[in-house]
Parts: structure tokens; sequence; C-alpha cells
């Protein structure tokens, strides 16, 4: 089992890290920060003729890695009572993947994968965020991926997140799981 | 009352565009047209010392057009059943304009609005866009807007809006209020 | 087509009916009052040896009646931001009716059924009831039934809905649709 | 601080009840199993000219004893993706209650209490189960009381959720919170 965390922070070492830190400590994984490429907005050319043109920016070659990963979990804060931009402009390309030549297997990929999703919040995520994960279960279906799990913390100022003993407890709860699936291999 | 029509879309008189034009025609309105501008990812800065740094792009012009209209629609496709990448850079920086000298009542500002939200998806979008406008409902709810109303379209191909009777006889309806509402005036 | 249409209110010709009324005008329909029925709320005994034991009261005799029709119309109250416990206590017992041997396909009955749903209530409907959509579609996913359309109106006195302009042009689509269909036959 | 728990289950000793006594051990808590009780569904009579009658049932009582408790816990099976229709009978009620003129302050009451729910279903509940809780949370916001905490479990047959580790890890938080918070007075 291969893990890769896709983190949608746009501040370095944050609350959404940290609480995503507790899942994963001794567990092996692959780390991507998306603020570190430049990720364009996706363009909607599944209608023109010539359809999804390349894009200058490091999209590709990140997928590229992603894909590799038996296990993804999506580390996002929440921004407006969803996934930050940041995040989001990497998931709206994946409508090109669907529709590129290199990637012909994407959706089948994608099916075989399992999805975590790691929130964390201000104005009161453990309801508000509600909207954002049944969004993610969506995105999840349409490929075939199990959602697995999801982890809301609610912190605002950097620290705040270790106040918040529910999270890190079933951050925790995701760690063991890990664990125990590595060592069952 | 003024009426500023703010477009997530990526492409050109696309369905969501075309959805919105119901709702408007004969009713004076600007409109943005995000695609146009250019608007970076939000940087979170709230925790630095030096708090937000001005960012060479266009949201700052954009938002102070958009903050003169007493109306707000909000007109996206949906893009795995949320709001375009597009649409989410330019929401995120909100968190930004918050805490910006040059727009000391920000907040108190859009507590005067009205919004609306009008939305094309190709996946069964009248349930599953339904988080996207809780995610509105929370936005407006922040702020004290009021969220006067919503319409889901469904399309994926150019022009199969034309065939979604019901969003159209919705559009409508918000046609014929924003037109009474005008000659009240 | 034959339709159905199972109303949960209380009340009699509250604004629930109304509405309703409207989506079938001159179509039609068998209707259904479940406050006429004595519905008792079910009894978990899948797990007991002998199983769901037979309940002495309406339930039985009326959704032998309701599962004649194509298509069922939900028309419920919102009390609380769900349906009526009175419509409820109906759709519990469909978990007996899964496991009775005088219904062997329920399942697969319920499976080729299109469903909607018309509901009413008084705070803030369009936004507070989306939850009880999602459930509703919920559970026509767990059937395969098709949720084809909702209809979300706004009132609480008596006569208030007839103030709703949006939500009746919502069921006169409804009503259009239905009698193209029968048109069609 | 004085807890009650307000049983919805229809089944004795389920998953359900077996998930919430890990959130109360050692916790003095009060015990109402809503299925002991004969609750009749509620009679919208708000626009009667005599308003609501009184009902010949143990609502009354009932209510009068819960509403003593500073914090309520209502713990309920996922019955249809939403609470049980025993545990809705039970809450409709309360617009009743909201007019009865022994209960001059339910209200007030009401919005001084803190509210938890605990729900266990067999259907993907962490998903399915979340409309639920934002219609919990829109109770608790019409009378200003607060939900602050839920927790979710997995089982269908007996037994079943003692498996699901995630869930009891989340319910000894709870009882966590509430020891420490004895503890304090």
């Amino acid at each position: 089992m291969s893990i890769g965390v896709i983190y949608g922070s746009t501040r370095e070492k944050g609350n959404t890290e940290w609480l995503t830190e507790e899942s994963i400590r001794g567990v092996p994984v692959e780390k991507f920060y998306l603020r570190e490429y430049n990720i364009l907005p996706i363009k909607d050319e599944r209608h023109t003729e010539a359809g999804f043109q390349e894009v200058a920016d490091d999209y590709s070659q990140l997928i590229g890695k992603i894909i590799k990963h038996d296990v993804l979990i999506f580390a996002t804060p929440v921004y407006w009572y969803s996934m930050s931009g940041t995040m989001k402009l990497f998931i709206d390309r994946w409508s090109q993947t669907l529709r590129d030549s290199n990637y012909p297997n994407f959706r089948e990929e994608l099916a075989k994968k399992s999805a975590y999703v790691i929130a964390v919040g201000g104005d009161k995520p453990t309801i508000k965020a509600l909207p954002m994960i049944q969004q993610f279960q969506y995105i999840c279906d349409f490929f075939g991926m199990t959602l697995d799990g999801y982890v809301i913390g609610k912190a605002s100022k950097p620290g705040e997140i270790q106040r918040d003993t529910k999270a890190i407890a079933a951050a925790s709860q995701l760690r063991i799981a890990f664990l125990k699936h590595l060592e069952m291999e």
C-alpha cells in the first residue's frame, strides 16, 4: 500500500498539515504540496473540435506522480466552507486528464484507490464542512473510488488545532488503520 | 436596485451563461466574466506579522466594481459538484478583503446585499449541486447577506440547457422578480 | 402511467396539499392521506429468530394499493426540517415489507418507479429542506427508484402557499410533464 | 450538569444503545426509552381557533422530565437515512409544546441546553447520515440550543458496532468531556 498526501494549504505548517501529520506519523507517504506547483484554472475545451490543449504548467507531471499511489489523502483547509481554491484548481483539471491520451485509464486507475479527507476550518466545521465532505463523496462516486474516512478539525490561529482532542483522536484512528494495513502486507 | 453578475465559466457563451441570460433578459446589469481577469490563489497571511500583502493581479480593481451593486448573481458551472475553481479563487480572496484597509466596511457592505446563484451541471445537478448551494448559504450567512434564490440547470454539451424547461421556468421567475423590483423603484 | 400521491400532512387542505394539487390538476391520480390510516411505528425485528411479526394496523393494505402505481408523489409538510412523523412512520415500515413474503419483489417493484417530492415548510425551506431532499434521494437510490423531481414551497399559515409564485411555477412544470407523459400513452 | 439521554431505538440493547453507553459509562444520566412511551403523531392545529388540544398519551409527562436536564443526548438508529420514526414523533410534538401554556418558556429553556447526537446506521452512515446531522443542527439553531457533538457509528446486525473502532473512539471522547465537565462542578 502506497500513500500520497495532497496538501491544499497555502500556508506552511498550518493546522491542516499538523492534523494530517497526526494521521501519518510513522507511516511512509509521499507528500505533494500543491502551493509549490503552478496549476492553472482549467479551460473547458471539452466541446471544441480540438479538445483540451496542453497547458504549460506543472499539473501534468504532478498527476503523473500522484496516480501511482494506492491511497490518496486530501488535506485541505476549509476556505469558505469548501476546499481551498488551490485544491479545487487541481481537482478541476481531472476533467482534462479524463480526456488525455497519456492517461487512457485515468478513471479505472482512480477506481482502485482509497481516499481520505482531512480538513480544518474555523467556523463550526464539524457542521459547515459537511457539504464539502459530500462533494468529495460525489467525486469518489464518479470514479468508483472509495472514500474510506474523513477527519474534520476546528482551528483558526496557528497551533489551535492542538486543542481539538476529538479531531486528534480521529486522526489517530486513521493512523492506526494505516499502520495495521502496512503490517499485514 | 443595481445588479452585478459574476460569471465563473471558463467557456464563452456556455450553458451557464445561457441560463443566466434567461434570468436577466431586459434587466440592466453589469457583467463580470472572471475568466477575463487574472486572479491568483489566496495566500493565507492572516497570521503573519505583516498581514496580507498586496497581490499584483486584477482582483483588487474587480472587487471594487462588484461591491457597488445591490444584488449579486453568482453564475457558475458545476465543476466536480461545486463552483468552478475560477469562481472559488475569486471568493477565497474575500478573506483578504475582509482585512484590507481599503475596504474597512466589506462585511457591512455585503450584509446589505441580496445574492442569487445560477448553476448548471451535467451529473444530476438538482441533487448533487445541493451541497454547493448550502455552501453559498453559509457564505451569505457569514456576511449577513441574503441568499434570495437559486436555479440549478442540467446540461453538458453546448446548447443542452435549452431543453431543461424546469430550469428555464425557474430562471424566468427570477427575471419577473427583478423586473417587478425595478418597476417599483 | 399510473400515479399515486402519498400525503403526509396532518391538517386537511393545508399548504402542502394545495401545492400538490397544482402539480396534478387534470391528472388522474389515486390519493392516499396517511392521516386517515393507522400506522404504527416499526419495531425492528430484523434480527429476531421469528423475524417481523404481523402488525394489526392499516399499513399492509395501504402498501398493497400504493405499490401498484408507476409514479409516487411524496407530499409532505416540512416538520422540523424533515418529513412529517406521519410520513416517516410509513416509510420506516418499508424495512418490514422488504422481508415480507407477501411482497417477495418489493425492491424490484420500487426500482421501476419514478418518485417526486413536494414539500412545504415555513423556515427558509429552499435551503433548510435540502437535507430532506437528499434523504429521499438516498431512499430512492437504495431501491434503484428514480427521483425525477421535487418542489419546495414556503408557507406557514393557511393559504400562504398561494403567494409562492416560484413554487407554483415549479409545480406547473411537473404538471405539464405528467400531462405530456399521459398524452403519449 | 445534568444529562438526559433520549433513546429512539425500537429494539432493546441494540447497536445505538451500545455506542451510547460507551459515551456515558460512569456518567450519571437519566435515560428515556421512547419506545416505552405512547407518543401519538402530532396533529397540526396551530391554525385552528382553539389551537392545540390536549392529547391523551405519554408525551406531556415525558417532556416535563426531559426539560429538566442541561444536556440532551439524542440516541437514534438511522432508519432510512434519518432519525427513527419513534424519535421523529417525539420531536414533532415540540411544535405543540411551543404553544403550550404549561411550558411558557420552552424555547428559552431549550436555548440553554447543549445537545449531542449519537446515531448508528448500516448503509455508509458517515456519509448518508450527514443530512440527518444537518437537520439536528437546524433544530438546535431554531431554539438557540448548541449542538456540541455527534458520533456516527456503522452497524447492522446485533453487536456489529463493537467493531467500529472509529465510532468507539469518538464516543470515548464525548465521555471524557462529560467526566471532565462533572469534575469541574
